[in-house]
């Protein structure tokens, strides 16, 4: 149970169906765990570009009526996480302008890193920004590139963006889809079942709307969509691929497969590996749910420990305002989790998570199991100790709110008041997603930055 | 009862008070009359502009928690009217911009006639367009004037667009209060009862606050507020009034003054000239509440004929989306209006309403009077025949849908089923305004616009 | 302006329409002066009663799709007030009951004063009270009574009840309309345009869906409607008329008749009358709106007096939940209530209410006023002073918060601070309503109730 | 994933707790799984019994302000299931009542088989009935028992009615929690970390209110709780427990100890008994997330199958009412449900769910399974095909709907379209939940009621 780290946002493209926005909607939804504060829509009808977007998930932004107005083939959509007092708090995408060409919307998973650079050299030369999302600095290169054609500004644009993008373009009679040359956040190309195709930030949005996986939008490639003609791609950049590894660790939904592999299975050889290190005699291996439980089986398979849900996840539950009575601790915690205190009671046990970010959840969690009789409680995690904040499109708490960067495994371990804590170490994380090369962004654990 | 015509906005600035944003708050509860579908505040801190703005009422957009984050001692705010299926329905103000001088909010009563070729000679110098409202050509202008300092960068502006123009705009540590050379709408200057100031579009705001009126601001003039000097004036334009005569017709609050009169006073002689003109024998004078009731008052004194509220309007209903049933006539008048059966059944009455946009509304209210019993129904509007649509903020139905466009008095006259109807002529209207010169624009009824 | 005196509910019968829910959901539209906390229909389609009730406006309990489902020909409605804080808050109507003879829901108007002592009396015999309706009384009467048919039970249960009623009945198959012996509260009779009959609190409901007046139920009647015949009168009580006089001063819509009489015109005379007692030179006679528009219009037609809207009503505002600055006094006031500065600067002004109860609100007014500008301001009464609480379904304020209970009249003006004040006197009160003999309430005025 | 049978209602008494609506209220959200239509408290203070109640999820029914109101040191809550068209879907619980011996509240889980007969006797003598709920009959009963005191009377009441209750009634001094002679429908007692005690239909509602587990309260049970006394046990019924199976198959959570066992082990025991009723050669062993959880667990670790997260369900959805477009197929489920494609494709699946009830969901779900890849589906239902309806507090389809009273295990197989289909048998079910005498009810599998 995570409360800290956040995928920035989604992003969804349909082209080619006369549904397209409805079919953009319900990929919204299967991609909503990517962020759920606001949503929006853009459709292109040949002639104009509609766009639909507001504060709040897909389902209370969108009804029967407003998605009529959507009308035409194409449709861009995107869903977005956004960190309560930030300043771009009431901004949603799609971003869409007026402009030279036409008009265009644009929407974007990931962030720039050299946004305030070329934002101040854009408001030098007289441009005004009117939301706080680096998006925003997309449709003024493309307004101002000197290129006539928009295929040729849209290159030129993403030649003076860095930092990691997974972008749609959306004209009124064409889409381009585009990522950067590290690839960090992913993007699938799929085809609809009736013809045209969807490009979306995880394959699960693949299959809510019946669309065949085709391959990945590869580090930088853009690929033109236009009707008549087959997709095309044109490589703007030599790809070097920087996969974010947080992906498998957290973000992507386990029925999603990303930078080709199924996420499931992957956080399972996480929890084979981390059997590996550091074995422990315990009675039982419980995730802590959701996130926990893939890793946890892969744990129980490897260790040969029976696999129990000794963590139950109450579903039923929304937000209380109420303050708790002076007796009734950890209510924040207790009211998503419960302990299954029949199972674990008197048991020595594994308890798995996928990361700790400031601790105290999984010190309310250790608390909550001890109190329920666990005699012993060992903390494994299936990813490295998390040190550092990531630039590449995940919302991360400041450098110093992180435990790992300021307290050893052990402190930690004396924190959360667990038995044992281990880590998964980065060389067995590598292996857990196959990686062959340095083909993975592991800032996070490691500090070590693209430049 | 007129639905047809409709201000399109109202602005407030408030300069100097600890609870600027508060205050702004209450001013557009004030002036939310002109426009009720968008509500926002910028407020400057002297660091930064801070904005909120949404669709919905002045109350549904604030709460105490987010007015307290509108901090600063300079707030500006803005209403706003939106016609459905109107491109700019989602649109509110401020409008926002941070550019190189750093940062800016505008809010803007009026419609620039020009703003489609600026927007266009913008556009091909590379700059983009976010929202469908005109106002955002200012901030582009501003942005890209090759002049220094902000101030005058905004005279820049100004004297690029044309059409009409009361504007706020507010910078971290400065506001600005500006009045386009005819001086179309309507913009005040106050004093807040313990220092500061209040500019609005209308003097009603003033009487909430407790502030005390100066002076309009004049047509053409650009008032600087500043921390530490006295409001200091500036003549951008030579002054060619050409007010707008409507806002006295209907527009403005009764309890307001414009253009340095009482709309009360001026609704009243409206109806004592029109009490001059064909006068008929009657038993009573009645208005179209609210909006007909002082010319009606003015009706009764000049003519001597009892004044008597013959029409009572519903102040408990909302908008009830339940189908009539078949025997239902004209519910959604009746749902508002009622006649006063007892009071008109075998009179002959004169009904003073301000104005007849599309004729139904009228037709309407007479057939309900007649079936109430009426034995005549005569009458009578405090404005001449609205013949032509409004290009200097009014949103008008297309020329038309306008009934005086297209049938002559004695045609609407046997359209909406009265005994008689008679206009108060030109000549008259200004009389009533006191008008000695030609400073009113009374293009809607004539057809003559300042080119 | 009085937010402290409030009629408690208003009923309302259709019987003999194919779609009587839907005639009772626009006539409860039409009453929902009377109350608007909560509001409920009941149907009846031969077999079954249906029924839909919760606390809201009217236009927010009902829709399309659930006033579908209150299927059948005769239908009972009701709109109801009530206190925060009272025991019944969360109570509404219709009262449904199934017992021994089927089904049955009850919609009452007015109070039982015996209500506890029945209460009391039934609970001893083994019933139980599911509310805090003294309404609950009538279905146990009914249900307990020895009689074989309904129209006996209800004859033996309205005579075991005291106090003030207007109720109506709703079986499966036919509708009771009922009205105490005194005929406290209204209840009027009606045509429906196609056949059928409506019975309503007040004669406005009749003009919104096309019903003509026939005649009210008379005091101590019950009328009888039943499929195939005409509507049956069963004179139950000797009437001994005791009709509440505050209908005319307050509760009744000005468009409505009640007790026989245009409740505008009654307003008119209660001005005329105030006009003949002492008067004083004056500029302009003044309305507090809405209430004192008609008695002001009477004062100013019987003292020559000019009549001028010299305080507006703002429509546009809703609550506000935001603390006002330091300096904003009398706020609440403000926001409903403007003055016409420029009308009523340096003037002797005449403002008539129809009452005051606590005597704040008039000091508010009054203190706008003078702030505005006013010279003199005389505050004149169109009744005679409130110093009792009534016991027939008003709700009123405690005795000891009555002004007029603890002070007197020359107390009051100094309170309020008015340069003169003058209540109208109980005769005349009583010549304005044409009354002949002893058959109006004036409890609430002279502590004199019926017995 | 089932959505055809729900349990009726929990209930959650506090007694002696200075703050026991708020534990009240904590509880309900732990509890809502078992009724989310409705929600409501009654607390008493010695002097009066105060009722809050309304449609909706706890959390929107209460909020800080209102839960202030229900003070006291005692508190009955209860949580609502109700079926869209039932006429008790405005019905609120609990159910209170003023009568001779005061007032009195009464929450309900069960079903009372006689609630009809015991209404219409109860009718004839006089009684109203104002809700459609059959607890409205014990109030009723009480109130007209002829005994001296409410617990003489409570005694009288119970011996009058049959069926399933689990009861808790609370007066203004005392609280009483009752169980049917059968155990039908569970309910423990526990105590409060400071003092005073608990009663809740499943002991998850300790958990979060950290009370600690005493004992169930025992079929045919009456416990009487008094300030200052020990709980008073009274025996009113022999008992001859019948407890509910299903409550172990699928309504209590799996937290939570019911009829004196781990909700969770039984349901691992169930998995475990139904890996060696005809066992197939399979790869992999999944659950239908939630409620198949624990029983695949079980047939995992029994059969030695590799346990996997084969279908995932999604937590971020509501409900969408916009229209799928035509190759959508299966939408409802797929929006609840996702195949894990990587871990399934070309895989023999045995797919563990708890129980058919019409048969659709399953035959969508190995729909979507088949069309993920999967190469064979072998499904398992760790229960006895479900045949019956229930009387005893559970809603569930007429018999004519349960697909498995109407076809044969081999035709439902082809139905659902799976390679196989085997259900638990009653023997091994009771084995499951280590029954060693008829002591539990299995009339929805075996169609014999209890008389």
């Amino acid at each position: 149970m995570r409360e800290n780290m956040n995928e920035k946002c989604a992003v969804v493209g349909i082209f080619g169906h006369k549904e397209a926005s409805k079919l953009a909607y319900f990929s919204l939804h299967a991609l909503q765990h990517r962020g759920q504060e606001a949503a929006g829509i853009s459709s292109a009808d040949g002639h104009k570009v509609h766009t639909i977007k507001d504060r709040g998930l897909v389902m209370k932004v969108f009804n029967e009526e407003n998605l009529r107005t959507l009308q035409g083939s194409t449709a861009v959509g995107h869903t977005r996480y956004s960190t309560a007092g930030d300043d771009s708090i009431l901004d949603a995408q799609p971003v869409f302008a007026r402009y030279d060409l036409g008009e265009m919307a644009i929407v974007h998973n990931g962030n720039l890193t050299n946004a305030e650079k070329v934002r101040n050299k854009l408001i030098e030369k007289g441009a005004i920004f009117q939301t706080f999302m680096d998006t925003e600095n997309l449709i003024h290169l493309i307004a101002k590139s000197t290129k006539g054609k928009l295929l040729d500004r849209i290159i030129d644009a993403v030649e003076r963006i860095e930092g990691a993008f997974s972008l749609l373009f959306l004209s009124r009679t064409k889409m381009f889809a585009m990522r950067d040359r590290h690839g960090f956040r992913p993007l699938s190309l799929g085809r609809l079942p009736n013809g045209g195709y969807i490009v979306a930030s995880e394959t699960c949005a693949f299959d809510l709307v019946g669309a065949n996986f085709i391959r990945d939008v590869e580090p930088g490639e853009l690929i033109v969509f236009e009707e008549g003609a087959a997709p095309q791609s044109i490589k703007i950049f030599k790809p070097t691929p920087k996969h974010c590894i947080f992906e498998y660790v957290y973000f992507a939904r386990p029925d999603s497969s990303v930078f080709g592999q199924s996420v499931y299975e992957t956080r399972k050889n996480m929890g084979k590996e981390l059997a590996r290190i550091e074995p422990v005699e315990a009675d039982l291996v419980i995730p802590v749910p959701d996130g926990g439980v893939p890793a946890a089986i892969g744990y129980a398979q490897e260790s040969g420990i029976p696999y129990e849900m000794g963590i139950m996840r109450n579903h039923y539950i929304g937000r209380t305002f109420i303050e708790p009575t002076q007796e009734m601790r950890d209510l924040k915690v207790k009211m998503k989790l419960s302990p299954m205190a029949d199972i674990i009671k008197n048991k020595r046990i594994i308890v798995i998570d996928d990361s700790i970010v400031r601790g105290t959840t999984s010190k309310r969690i250790i608390r909550m199991l001890k109190e329920a009789g666990a005699s012993e409680v060992h903390m494994r995690i299936s990813s490295p100790p998390t040190t550092d904040p990531c630039y590449y499109g995940v919302d991360t708490p400041d450098k110093e709110k992180l435990i790992a960067s300021n307290m050893s495994t052990k402190e930690i371990c004396e924190f959360i008041e667990a038995d044992s804590l281990t880590y998964l170490d980065e060389a067995s994380l590598l292996r857990s997603v196959n990686a062959t090369d340095e083909s993975y962004c592991t800032a996070c654990f490691t500090g070590k930055y693209i430049v």
